[in-house]
């Protein structure tokens, strides 16, 4: 099987357009159905798959790097009467399990950019709704600050998987409806069991849409509203406008090799090394000089491209080993450079940063960062990549070079999704753990023996024992139910508080793996099965 | 088939021993391997199913109840070696999926109480594990107040389920490990793939335990400990004592006819019809003289008892109705009564409202609240049933008879498990409203179309049109898929924060009954089909 690329670039996008004049953006979703990510089905009406959003989420990285004047962006459909049908059935019912999950995380994280775009970045989104917003469809209006439908007497905002698919709205719907959106929940249940959805007036008044527009008045409109976001977000820092470039990775058998990041897969041991390189020259006074070469950029684009394609294309390896190598001084220099830098562009880099280490976080594979070399280098934003693992091994050398070191990336600049950093979820309820651990910290490297008692190591042990603990302690992980370490691994890694986000990656996403292997949806008479042929599903009638 | 008795006594008891003495009670586990919930299987070395569990809902209840003296229970067990060795594994894999989501709701369920009775009771609880403490053994323990593990060289804690049943612990263990508990999660990570646990030092190190006892110090130290619990509670009212009699139901064909509530079931239409009576007479002065015969407490425990008998025994039936009947004023004179009460036995009535209100909310059928006659009286603590609901309809009348009504019980007094009121979720994030609400309802009855300006209605409509209305709305809701609608109602039911108590029913729970339905699991070669045989488990090895 050919590898997936995640890489694009406007100039091949066979899905999108994307147009800038000035401070508005206009993203027109024209899903060209010759063009699925897998041959067997056609993306008719403006359904998407994976190709879509993976254009989708390029052109939203590009806006914030390559386009910074850009502070609102209208979101629209070129078809008359459609602005978006969702994800496309027939692909999901000829997609195996893991892959619907991994398209519905991907898919999650990629309407979850556009609100941390809108947040953190001055980009705000209109969801222009130009005719029936559907499913998907509507999940990505929800992600938007602002929707406006058509008020043209037919056309409506629904969800219609439960009634017609027995699944649920997986791309963070249901959550946002309600916890977003604020809809009063007995409306939403109404709206989520009506497969034909709700228009005009009614979809206004119960908040499912934020104006109605009538197609004589639509360009108008929308335009007024798109200068009416921009100016809101008039404050915010921007650029300098940054380019990027390809990863171009050298791809072998089973390896890819970037500038800085390493994956490395063995099928049969079922495992993966991950290296990451510190940089090797010291940050530029000014990070837009160094371009899309700036090292806290590129490793981090690198390390989440090799994210998403261990996630899609290598679903049976179980086991991540995290290795950093390097000069540990370096990384702690750039880290130190990124955050004093004030323009939009550090900051991008920093939010850019802190969305590939959440991707991290949500990857459903169990991750051992692991230092054993006196060139590791798991400092400032690399020891968060330690902290994001389930443990961490570190091997107690005579000297004490093997060391952590901590900076700025952790002590506040890279939040998870509960809102806490990484070192307040280790020592969860224990703030004065986190202080002393950034004080220690401040004076210098923390040696492996000294970053276990401190709590950072999960074992560090010295060279008699340190290979074959590591060694078995892998083979056992890779020994145990693929399912039922995701399911721990999502409740013990996300401790504290709850959000949208965690709501959606930890509930809705849990309740949609759970309803998409439930003979219902799937089985040979479920409904997603049997979507748009004659037959009428037929339903185990348990409610559990 | 029988129904399933949830109702018991201590004089009746096979698997617990409950004795009272002074201040602190001890509840030993004594399981009877020859009283299954059902035949099939024999429940050796304290292992647990329903019909355990169901007994120790019954003793925390009664010592809340009956025994108010109590401030400490000791939770303990009378066989040398072992504590509890957790749910019985056979059971589980001789049950269906529906039955084995129900088992795990129910017994978290009750561990909440345990923890409920901590917080506001007054009751405090030592686990004192005098040997194995496994699985759901461990996750009775850290719903306790203080975990004390014997120190004898062998003696673990242990959630072997990952590791040998590929499954999760699923009575809230992940979660209150790191979140309640604040174990460390990469220390957790490392306990659940431990299949022999961890015992002694490290166990009290990590925070797994609160105290290692030597057998030789065990009875003292045991002793010690309850009485300092005890002392630490010392400034709650308590009592007086009321003892509660059996509720003893008619029971018919399909039907259960309690004193306030009657279930009647139409299996053909997949409903049930709930209606809960009204106080027929003017609240005592104080709650105490009623005893169990208090309205407050006796409507609240039959319907209690009947939302069990509806989970256990009719996993087909997809929608409930809920109707209310009687004098709204006398449900209003009943709450204000006992909420004006300071006494411990008050308290311990509005506490258990509260609960059985939460059982509501997590009851997985379809919920539809329904004010359809003159006498209808969703007034108060009963207007909260209707906010549980996923809908309400109420009929509009001429004269304006049909009507809600709001009391303390809405103000406050009933918080579900987000922390949220039930008009604080209806109204989330809207502040105004709920008090707008509140103090419209301070000034009389609320008319249905009234309520549905006020959004307390779903839908308001006058006799053309509503008798059709809800029918429609039954018959279509029936006819979704019964998995689908579980995880809609669990993400549009549970709008608002996030807490230790939504996580184990949200996040933990959705894993779990993903996980229960996975061939890694409960497949022919799964390994809970598989455990006890000689057979090794094969996994499908892609994570997801």
């Amino acid at each position: 099987m050919d590898p997936t690329t995640f890489e694009t670039h406007p100039s091949r996008y066979h899905h999108w357009k994307l147009a800038v004049a000035g401070d508005v953006a206009t993203l027109t979703m024209a899903v060209d159905g010759d063009h699925p990510h897998k041959p067997g089905y056609e993306l008719k009406l403006n359904s998407y798959d994976l190709s879509v959003d993976i254009e989708l989420a390029d052109a939203i990285q590009r806006l914030r790097f390559e386009h910074p004047e850009v502070r609102a962006c209208v979101v629209t459909a070129d078809l008359d009467r459609v602005f978006c049908s969702g994800a496309n059935i027939y692909m999901l019912g000829l997609s195996s399990h893991s892959f619907k999950v991994n398209f519905c995380k991907f898919t999650n994280e990629t309407r979850l950019y556009l609100e941390d775009a809108s947040a953190n970045s001055g980009l705000k989104f209109l969801a222009a709704c130009k005719g029936t917003t559907a499913g998907g469809g509507y999940e990505l209006a929800l992600a938007c600050d602002d929707i406006v439908l058509v008020d043209d007497g037919n056309s409506a905002v629904s969800f219609p998987e439960t009634p017609l698919l027995a699944v649920l709205p997986g791309t963070g719907g249901l959550t946002r409806l309600v916890d977003k959106r604020k809809v009063r929940r007995d409306r939403a249940d109404v709206f989520c069991t009506v497969a034909e959805g709700i228009k005009g007036k009614r979809a206004k008044d119960w908040g499912l849409v934020d104006g109605l527009v009538a197609r004589s008045k639509w360009d108008a409109e929308v335009a007024a509203r798109a200068a009416k976001l921009a100016a809101a977000s008039a404050g915010v820092a921007k650029g300098p406008a940054v380019q990027l470039d390809a990863l171009a990775p050298v791809i072998g058998k089973d390896s890819f090799a970037y500038r800085h990041v390493t994956m490395t897969i063995d099928r049969a041991a079922r495992t993966a090394a991950f290296v990451i390189a510190a940089p090797t020259a010291p940050p530029p006074a000014d990070s837009a000089t160094a371009g899309a070469d700036l090292w806290s950029l590129r490793a981090f684009r690198e390390l989440d491209d090799a994210l998403l394609r261990l996630r899609f294309d290598y679903p049976e390896i179980a086991v991540v080993t995290l290795r950093t190598k390097g000069d540990r001084a370096q990384v702690l220099a750039h880290d130190a450079a990124l955050a004093k830098d004030a323009s939009g562009f550090a900051r991008e880099v920093r939010l850019l940063q802190r969305r590939v280490l959440k991707r991290l976080d949500n990857t459903a594979r169990s991750l051992y960062a692991v230092a054993d070399a006196a060139d590791s280098c798991f400092a400032g934003v690399l020891l968060e990549t330690a902290l994001a693992a389930d443990r961490f091994y570190m091997l107690i050398d005579g000297a004490g070079e093997i060391a952590v070191a901590t900076s700025v990336a952790n002590a506040g600049a890279n939040p998870t999704a509960t809102g806490l950093t990484r070192l307040e979820a280790r020592f969860y309820g224990e703030p004065a753990q986190v202080a002393k651990v950034l004080g220690r910290g401040a004076d210098g490297p923390i040696s492996s023996e000294d970053a276990e008692v401190l709590g950072l190591a999960t074992v560090a042990l010295d060279d008699i024992d340190f290979a074959d603990e590591l060694r078995i302690a892998i083979e056992e992980r890779v020994s145990l139910s693929p399912d039922a370490l995701t399911g721990m691994e999502a409740s013990l890694r996300f401790v504290g508080p709850e959000t949208v986000e965690t709501k959606i990656f930890g509930r809705l996403s849990a309740w949609q793996n759970w309803i998409f292997t439930r003979a219902n949806s799937t089985g040979e008479r479920g409904a997603l099965t049997l979507y748009g042929r004659p037959e009428r599903p037929v339903f185990q009638l348990n409610r559990t």
